[in-house]
């Protein structure tokens, strides 16, 4: 099975690439242009920028500490998407693996000297997922082979330690390994290095034992803290830990933890990290739009632990998350090219960014760039569009569930399923029955789909678009969020309507965010929207949103020019939102702080909204997420 | 003259520590703490982390790049204080120097080689700026000319390349080093210096030009920008160069650029710097009190370039700035014992910091540290407050100005004046005449002191408590904020009375402040206010103010211990203010962005507020300036 996390066991059964085959829409023509543009242009980059002829032993070494990491996913985006390339640039990674396993350009010679920031652990997590995506969507082969050796090596050298690395993320691939091949030793040392972490493992470093998790053992903690892709990581591997040796207080404890920081921790888009210094979770509730970190690699970290909680438990507000995060941080830190990427993604911009066609020495989140310094974003997006297909949907012993709306073919046993829809654009979502089969189905809610409605057509004697009618269909019934569940078997032809209300909607948040108070934003469907300064809107420092008309979708309109590569037609499709506004500057600038409070007021506007994701992709501008609500 | 700062020209002239005497009072009581405290904890801490060490040839060297200059600070600290210490350290000092002048423990042997971090210039201004200081104190000796000889070697080195250092600081010590000398190439390297930048004169950093200041001629900025201190040290030594080669124009730039950044840049205590990844300003209106960093040193160059403006123009906003500054950045920076320091001074702190005893690592603002491994700050507030007298008062050819009042005498030309006062507690400032004289006095009216009253009581003949008696008091008259100006001629005896009305009051933020919307803070006179949670204060997180109800001011309380020190009883001094309040948080510990607005109420309470300087002096506490309005 094609898939990059395969529990044992769980209440969900992931379904694998081999299993669900996007058709064109949204995420199809997303995953066809990482397949055709972005995988190739990583590998340029890294070949450009000498991060691959570190493998080939050319000094001095180019790049920093965890760049062999880099080339590791983009093998792992290779493996998922079947890359011509991959194995060349497997041999080349290959012939640097030393006699008993060891394999880093950095550290060779002078091994584990620095495991607070050699990421030398790191490197072979992301090395060990390529491997078994490799097994996984091909078979065994080099890279494989060099993936199973450093694992060995890794077992051998700590598994009577009391060390670890300091960035997690070998866990979660050691026990997809052991799931992979069935050798209990991988799962053995994923499960103590996620059990010594916090005890301390780790010397002291500056930024504090926060930062890499290991001020307090995992189980025993809280709320996700410190650097938030490092706390992701570790979470996701521990609970890979939990479910395969069925340690539920271990899973108690990720959920917990992963509750309390979606409820304060986390951005509307589904964006985790306040902070730039140390790329790290704020204080509860610290989550200030103009300095939202949001690192996309964060939001890929939060998928892959929300996919792995979904299939422990088979909650649906794991996929909720997942989506708000896929729609609006995977999807925005790509840009409609494929060749330039967004490394944070903040929720307000306030000046345009400077173009820059070459390496971003920055993190900052104006403007796409087609590489950086620390380049973990790109590959990141890469490997996960590479395997979008693995999160679309899963199974249980009673029937299929889908989570995620995209066209395609859904397939498990008997049950043959085709999806079509204008999904995220439009709300309705047309399931149809491939072949004869039985089993049940079932559809996720969202929790915005506040009176969805649900119908079944049989084949059978149905009139095309009656199905209420008595003959073949089933009256339509509204759903409530959660899953939708339609028994019974399945002819084909049948079909399954779920029609989700995609009406542009206000969204307020709570009191304590103190960053947010007195502010709106827009939300249709899974879609995050912001105000974005091109053409001629007015300069969004002085709009502010008249809450008491509510959000109007306008016309689609495909504002976006024909790329080069083979964009989607999906890609060109934008569906806005306009809302009453009102537009006024307080006449002084001086002492911003007075006696009597500054009311938001101005003259009546509209003002153009359009879905986070695709902003900035019309040159510099200035954007927001949130407007201060008009007195 | 003893003063760090005395142009040759400007409306105002600056008096100097010979000519302001403290006595006891806010102000008095630090001062001598400092000498008394602050001084030798600096020294201790750098004799045992190896600073000073380094100038002793110890190896390896200690501490990061810029140590020496810590050095320098505390040598300045000790000439305006006329610290008996003073000699042997400049000795030390003085044998490390090269013989063409050079100076520097951690470059020497490998010069100039990296001039974007290095930080040779910025520790010779500080060195500079020691000798000036020691020059005007006490006059010529080891220390001065070892000041002059580094200066000298800089102006050989760089007066005709096109080079500057990553950190200004030189430029205002080479200015005020001509002032003190009159050796006109110090003024046309610090000219040249300022010229340069910008054009650009350094290399790329991954931080980018703005950073340092060289992403433009300083007289082609809009605003400051980047590095706070950077920015400020820049900005004052640009004043310095345009006050004495009679550049109108650079003057200008720098007003402009002070009035955008007050009016955008500024977090209410007058802090300047928004971010912590670069300690730099934010853009404008990026002011999220939760991680205001307002660096202590960034609160010290305001000040320096405030009373620099000051001098050029006499315009009593800068003083305004200045105070604002002094009483909410520079006082709240040290602690009440004189012995530990905030590095970061933010706006709200959500989670109590953990005690440390030993170095602090990090910037961050929970709690005072007694060193830091960045610690520029300590020193930077000893070599201010050892030279605070400087900024009370100044004269022109009229007469005396006082912008800063606390209780001392004032002495120019005929005039002889003794204030009287316990401010900031109370309103009432007594400036009592010493001898008979002639002249205009000048005093400064805050912008809040809406209604202020000034009268003038001579001596003769009018009964003590009488100031409005026909016979030889005035009329009690309200003065404008601005300057209220007596002139006249006097006799000894005479007193005039300044009445500031202290009441509490509200302040509320620009509605373009997108992160304080919805939010309200206390200010008293000069002072900010705070919630602070230790005693039994609720939790910060969920009170909000009730703004219909007036803060009041609560009876003085004496709440902080006495401390080892000999610490003046004006220090123990507490003056509370009292607002409604409500209380009450959302019982919902989930996704934090909801479909209707979450309005702020709760039950009734009353949340007592401390001044900010005070806070954290009670060990680990939230804290927050900035309240939520109760709906």
């Amino acid at each position: 099975m094609a898939n990059p996390v395969l529990p044992s066991s769980g209440v969900l059964s992931p379904l694998g690439l081999d299993d669900v085959r996007l058709a064109p829409g949204f995420w199809g023509g997303r995953v066809t242009l990482n397949r055709d543009v972005t995988i190739a242009h990583c590998q340029e980059w890294m070949e450009r920028e000498g991060w691959i002829g570190n493998f080939r032993g050319r000094r001095p070494r180019r790049g920093r500490e965890f760049s062999d990491s880099e080339i590791y996913k983009l093998l792992e985006a290779m493996a998922w998407a079947g890359h011509p390339d991959l194995t060349p640039l497997a041999e080349t990674v290959a012939r640097a693996q030393e006699g008993d396993g060891y394999l880093n350009t950095r550290w060779t010679g002078n091994r584990y000297s620095d495991l607070e920031w050699g990421h030398e652990l790191y490197c072979y997590g992301h090395l060990i997922q390529a491997g078994v995506a490799r097994l996984r969507n091909h078979g065994e082969d080099r890279l494989t082979e060099v993936a199973r050796r450093a694992a060995d090596h890794v077992c051998r050298r700590f598994m009577d330690t009391n060390e670890t690395c300091g960035h997690p993320e070998i866990e979660m691939a050691l026990v997809e390994l052991y799931r992979a091949t069935g050798a209990e030793r991988y799962l053995e040392m994923a499960r103590r290095l996620v059990e010594r972490r916090g005890l301390p493992a780790l010397g002291e470093i500056h930024l504090g034992r926060a930062y890499f998790q290991d001020d307090l053992p995992v189980r025993q903690a809280q709320v996700f803290r410190g650097h938030a892709v490092r706390a992701l990581y570790l979470a996701s591997g521990a609970v890979d830990v939990a479910v395969e040796t069925g340690d539920e207080a271990l899973l108690k404890a990720i959920e917990a933890q992963w509750e309390r920081t979606v409820a304060r921790r986390t951005h509307l888009t589904g964006g985790m990290g306040s902070r730039h210094a140390d790329e790290s979770f704020g204080e509860d509730y610290e989550l200030p739009p103009d300095r939202a970190y949001s690192e996309t690699c964060a939001g890929i970290a939060s998928i892959m632990l929300a996919h792995r909680l979904l299939l422990a438990t088979g909650d649906a507000r794991y996929a909720d998350v997942a989506e708000r995060t896929l729609y609006n941080v995977l999807a925005t830190a790509v840009a409609l090219d494929g060749r330039s990427f967004f490394y944070a993604n903040p929720l307000r911009v306030r000046v345009p960014a400077e173009p820059l066609d070459g390496v971003n020495h920055a993190a900052e989140g104006g403007l796409r760039s087609p590489w950086f310094d620390v380049s973990c974003c790109p590959n990141n997006i890469a490997r996960t569009l590479a395997s979008f297909a693995a999160y679309v949907a899963t199974a249980d012993p009673g029937g299929i569930q889908i989570h995620h709306y995209t066209p395609g073919e859904i397939r498990h046993g008997s049950l043959a399923l085709r999806v079509e829809t204008g999904y995220p654009w439009s709300g309705e979502v047309t399931v149809r029955v491939l072949s004869d089969a039985s089993g049940r189905v079932s559809l996720r809610v969202p929790p915005w789909a506040t009176g969805a409605t649900l119908s079944r057509t049989s084949s059978a004697g149905s009139p095309e678009g009656s199905p209420d009618s008595a003959s073949g269909g089933s009256a339509v019934r509204t759903v409530a969020p959660g899953y939708a569940t339609v028994e019974g078997e399945w002819r084909a032809g049948d079909v399954i309507r779920l029609e989700l209300p995609m009406k542009a909607r206000w969204t307020f948040p709570d009191r304590r965010v103190d960053a947010l108070r007195g502010s709106v934003a827009v939300e249709r469907g899974p879609l995050v929207y912001c105000a974005e300064s091109v053409d001629d809107e007015p300069p969004l420092a002085d709009v502010a949103a008249r809450v008491t008309v509510p959000p109007a979708v306008a016309a689609a309109a495909a504002v976006v020019p024909d790329g080069e590569g083979p964009i989607e037609v999906e890609m060109r499709v934008e569906m806005g939102v306009e809302i009453a506004a009102v537009l006024g500057a307080p006449d002084a600038d001086e002492w911003p702080y007075r006696a009597e409070p500054d009311p938001v007021g101005g003259a009546d506007t509209t003002l153009r909204l359009v879905p986070y994701h695709r902003w900035g992709n019309r040159g510099p501008a200035t954007m927001r997420v949130w407007l201060p609500v008009a007195e």
